[in-house]
């Protein structure tokens, strides 16, 4: 049997912390900022990590095992199933252990992820989703393909980080500086990203609107998440049928993705993202310790 | 008759500075980085131009004339010819003027232009460019429809922009650390950036292939440049014909366009950005002299 143990969900600018039962119950959770770049000695951070939540075992998933993290652990190939995640699990450490990522070697388009795949394993776990298209929504949102319980193949649409970089560093930046809202004039730019294929012309329209036609900062902002994401959904889809589309994430950003997949004729399932992530961790233990 | 006067291209981070005789020659030109980001009293930095070049009267053309500059001159709304543009022009001071920018006021698709429009003039009154589509590349590369002599309409691609905000801060900054080359990774990226409408994916990929498939950083550099300059004589080029397309500019940018639009099956002629400037330039005082 499994004992009690701690998932890390550790990304470059965050992570989540869970203490997790035998059972699978959550008994703590907490969120920091405390990501990869905030950190220069790691196994100084894990024993101030174990200082707080006892010597129990650690699974840690994300950029925390990539070529910028901790220690680089090898992406265990797709088709990839809880036990071929398991079997790539690297121990790093006494009693720390770090969750391979999943890669897509298709020499056209390879993709590598990173931390989804353990959400990917837990909703399958829990019976949330079953073989189809899968979304995980985020700063690389990753659509992924579910067959015969294999992550089977999947792709990578850097929305998050764009926007993020629009708003950090281009002409867009002083527009980006409300929350988008996920209202009509998203729905335009969602109906605009769905249709047309000319992103980085029409991200430029909206600097033109606000300079000649009076849109306010506010609805800048919102028509460029909603171009963005349109095209992200787009992209994702294909030439899919999926008429039902799981979202696994926070809810702001799902919810938005749900109108986008609404607006695309399609059906949206919203599924919390730290559930899934519990229930994947969980699953790996217990494939360990068997 | 016009006298000599000194004509400056002042943008964001750069400017470019012309001394010009009465008869269109150039007297002097240097450039620095004393773009509007650098400059917090423009009155100053005016006397401390004329310290170099003399009391001349002072055409100043770009960004300078935007809301974030130091006087924003209202837009010109295309078509707008030589005439046109001449008449917005605005004095900002004793013998210092503005040239005004240039709009596009389609409610689908409204589009702005500052700058540009001085080079465009500019290749008119010299006889390189006829009615038919120029291609500016840059930042925020112009494809201009030239109509009976006027900028009739244009679009704003911001392949530059985003190819910088890539750069400064997304996932893919320490892929663009060496300068693209424009080689066979590169015409492949604008093979993919030409067809394919994923680009938001597609750049993750680029990633994925240095990460699973041994992809060189350099050339990841070149793909990405070639997927968004793919993109942008896509979305430019439209369904117009435009077998031959001249791209106003400067070299090493241009050059990269005109292979992109070799791989478009359309010939491509480079002109000198500069010597367009100082042109429309020249064509601008002259006309503000009648």
């Amino acid at each position: 049997m499994t004992q009690s143990f701690v998932a890390v969900d550790w990304g470059s600018t965050n992570r989540r912390i869970f203490h997790i039962a035998a059972d699978g119950r959550v008994i703590s959770r907490s969120n920091d900022d405390r990501g990869l770049r905030a950190i220069t000695d790691f196994p100084a951070e894990i024993d101030r990590l174990r200082s707080n939540a006892g010597a129990l075992p650690l699974l840690l998933a994300g950029t925390i095992g990539s070529n910028r993290g901790w220690v680089e652990v090898p992406y265990v190939p797709a088709p990839a199933r809880l036990a071929d995640v398991a079997v790539g699990v690297l121990q790093v450490a006494d009693g720390v252990a770090i969750v391979p990522g999943v890669s897509f070697a298709d020499p056209l388009r390879p993709d590598v992820m990173r931390g989804e795949e353990v959400q990917v394993l837990g909703a399958l776990a829990l019976g949330l989703i079953d073989d189809g298209l899968v979304c995980l929504p985020g700063t690389h949102s990753k659509w992924v393909a579910v067959n015969d319980g294999a992550i089977a193949s999947f792709r990578t649409v850097m929305t998050g980080d764009i926007f993020a970089a629009l708003q950090s560093a281009s002409v867009l930046a002083d527009l980006l500086v409300d929350v988008p809202a996920c209202d009509g004039v998203f729905a335009l730019g969602v109906d605009h990203g769905l249709e047309t294929n000319d992103l980085t012309a029409e991200l430029f329209t909206t600097r033109a609107r606000v300079l000649t036609a009076g849109m306010t900062r506010a609805d800048a902002a919102s028509r460029i998440s909603g171009l963005l994401i349109g095209a992200d959904v787009r992209i994702g889809l294909g030439h899919r049928r999926a008429d039902v589309v799981p979202l696994i994430g926070t809810s702001g950003l799902c919810e938005r993705f749900a109108l986008a997949l609404q607006r695309a004729g399609r059906e949206a399932m919203i599924i919390d993202g730290d559930t899934v992530f519990v229930a994947g961790a969980s699953a790996i233990m217990k494939e360990l310790a068997t």
